[in-house]
């Protein structure tokens, strides 16, 4: 009998060992496609300081932040707290870390975050993100842009989803060109508010949303066709170019995302991007490229991960200009959403190798000899030393492992064993 | 100019990509060699509430835990802090799970723990220990503490530390019988304490202390003598015989060290381990076997992981017996002083396998190719597409991979290139 609530805490991910052998393994495939392009995989602390992790917070971070306390023992920890994200560790480990470290620095973070949320389904406080950026010195090529989405699209592939994954491509110039042009910059804030929710609403429920902010009819028509415009990369350019604005920032950004496109093309990543105007990301740092994943079969779920341009990663640590390019993907919601949707390929399969069952306490030399051996083959083994019958060892052995050596006296005689598997 | 500090937190390890890598490679080295030894990997929640870490922690553990405090939007997470070691969270896990869970649950966890120690060189407030447990049902058979045992041996010669590990092992009934023999058992706090301390000071220093607490001379004279036993299994348990105390405890002890010591010899680990009778453990919760790992020519180190058998895991939280045995190495302080002291075998290996340097844009859809086709191959790669000279893309690709493709108009003409092997 329990004599108290031993749940976790409600928002935490706490799984049973089958399925953390599989939350596991989508883990280590990101990471290993993370190292595969070339990203070196880095740690910084949980805990940081106040300062740091809130030097440009809005009222919404800082809501949702964990502060710890101070102890006794530890009474520096004052005004300190547990990262939300992996982004501002960065900044702060770059400027830190500046002259010993060599840029392009493209580096990962895979690990725990923690956010003081709202308890929902679905919604956690501790999470695992995996992050890839690219950090240039002074300044870094648009190229890197298309690598970094590249990267999280084989970091997707590796998981063995069972839908396809869709990268949706926008630039923030285009979007704040296309203000400009309208004389709309005061507005900006509400209207890429909007523009964010769109897809949550009908066409109807926008072009309220947008008459509402006081918007010309003609201005509302033109932007809910900008906000529609998606595809390969030849119909969006052409799509946009026919829009027929006249200003500088609309055609930066008209023309970073061609190229981000075009480098997706000759990466042969089509089929699996293309550009659409609804992306703006609602996170203010963004400069140029911002993208997210989609699952587009299932609508419903959302964005799986995303990223962006920041022109600056550290401007609040140092005058160091620092731009940077970085995508992230949320593991453990990902992970949830997978699992609820049933879009995991089956992953049924047993945690171990070998299960050793030695008859009697006279087979055990022999049983550990032989689980050092399959070891050493590169297998994994574990020896059943229980003093149960014969019938709950092999059922114990069953539930752990593909196969199942029993070791009794004649195997240790002739030094010889059957190898029997297991349904 | 840095505007603000951006040093991490005192008491956090901060690594630089390298030292990282490094760190990284002998984390994945303890868990496989877990999981080659039957262990499942599990996570447990870093936060968790304060009733179930503070359940039987005693003073200093409560003065050194992080409490994270209540935010605007979690106003549940009042009473929350985060874990301070893998044991507790994993009785929770157990109890809440029991009835999802196979017995005896071979069980790892490697991930960070969280202390608010004072702080001070090699210390740490933030820090990674891999604890690998063995739970069994209302019984576990003793051949589980040398499974675990040779499981952290196995842990640590995947290290490639360039220095002998050596397992000392005790069985604490042995010390709990010879302190009812001497009928001492009131003091057995004090004297535990300074059995635990005889390493650091000399044969005199323990005299007195054990003196001080007003011990006959007789007595002090046989539980110095006792304290200097140490050896193979032949030796320690004729030494611990010739003793010849009476007493039930003291006997039990005897025998269950035998065991342990006897199936360590049957899995040829004869010269890694011994038994030691200055091993105790300080915290309370071991009711058996005992055990600390060492590097024998680096004594002034000290213990370098340890663990032992606790009767019952999770008395606090269930009427269920749960017996278990455990091992845990904390690889943070681990991977300090063995930096510290010049002790890992050499890892200057490159981080990436190959660097595609591109000598112009016209060259990136056949660098992105070249890396893709040897990302198919299992390599990592990196594209090198900054707009710098060609000397400069070169400094950097050599700085990051051991091989470098260059690649110019011949090169995709020809759909032919060189691999340079970088010193």
């Amino acid at each position: 009998m329990k004599k108290i609530n031993t749940s976790p805490i409600s928002g935490a991910q706490e799984l049973l060992p089958e399925a953390a052998a599989t939350f596991e393994k989508l883990k280590a495939g990101i990471s290993e496609i993370y190292h595969k392009h070339g990203f070196l995989k880095i740690e910084t602390p949980i805990i940081d300081r106040c300062e740091i992790l809130l030097a440009k917070a809005g009222g919404d971070t800082e809501k949702q932040i964990y502060k710890v306390s101070k102890t006794a023992e530890a009474s520096d920890s004052a005004d300190q707290a547990l990262r939300f994200d992996h982004t501002v560790p960065l900044a702060r480990y770059v400027v830190e870390h500046e002259n010993n470290l060599t840029f392009p620095f493209k580096v990962c973070q895979i690990g725990r975050n923690f956010r003081g949320e709202r308890a929902q389904k679905g919604r956690f406080r501790e999470f695992y993100q995996c992050d890839a950026d690219i950090i240039g010195r002074n300044n870094l090529p648009l190229a890197y842009d298309a690598d970094i989405i590249s990267t999280l699209l084989d970091a997707y592939a590796s998981l063995g989803i069972n839908t396809p994954v869709l990268a949706r491509i926008n630039n923030r110039n285009i979007v704040n060109g296309l203000l400009e042009a309208f004389n709309l910059e005061e507005k900006s804030g509400a209207i890429f508010n909007i523009i964010d929710h769109a897809e949550k609403v009908t066409l109807e429920v926008t072009k309220q949303s947008l008459e509402e902010e006081g918007l010309e009819s003609d201005i509302v028509k033109k932007l809910l066709a900008f906000i529609e415009i998606h595809g390969d990369r030849k119909k969006a350019i052409s799509d946009l170019k026919n829009l027929n604005i006249e200003n500088r920032t609309f055609n930066l950004g008209l023309s970073e995302l061609d190229t981000v496109l075009d480098l997706l093309e000759k990466d042969g990543r089509s089929g699996s991007f293309e550009a659409d105007m609804k992306i703006v990301r609602g996170l203010d740092y963004y400069t140029g490229t911002v993208f997210e994943f989609n699952l587009p079969e299932y609508k419903k779920i959302g964005s799986v991960g995303g990223g962006g341009r920041y022109e600056n990663l550290a401007g609040y640590f140092t005058d160091q200009k620092l731009p940077g390019v970085g995508g992230s993907i949320g593991l453990t919601r990902l992970f949830y959403v997978l699992n609820e949707n049933n879009l995991l390929k089956s992953q049924t399969e047993k945690p171990l190798d070998y299960a050793i069952i030695p008859i009697s306490e006279n087979e055990f030399e022999f049983a550990l000899k032989v689980a050092r051996d399959l070891r050493a083959d590169n297998k994994s083994a574990t020896t059943v030393l229980t003093d149960k019958k014969l019938g709950d060892k092999l059922k114990y052995a069953a539930s752990v492992a593909k196969y199942g050596i029993v070791l009794g006296e004649n195997e240790v005689r002739t030094n010889n064993f059957e190898i029997k598997e297991f349904n």
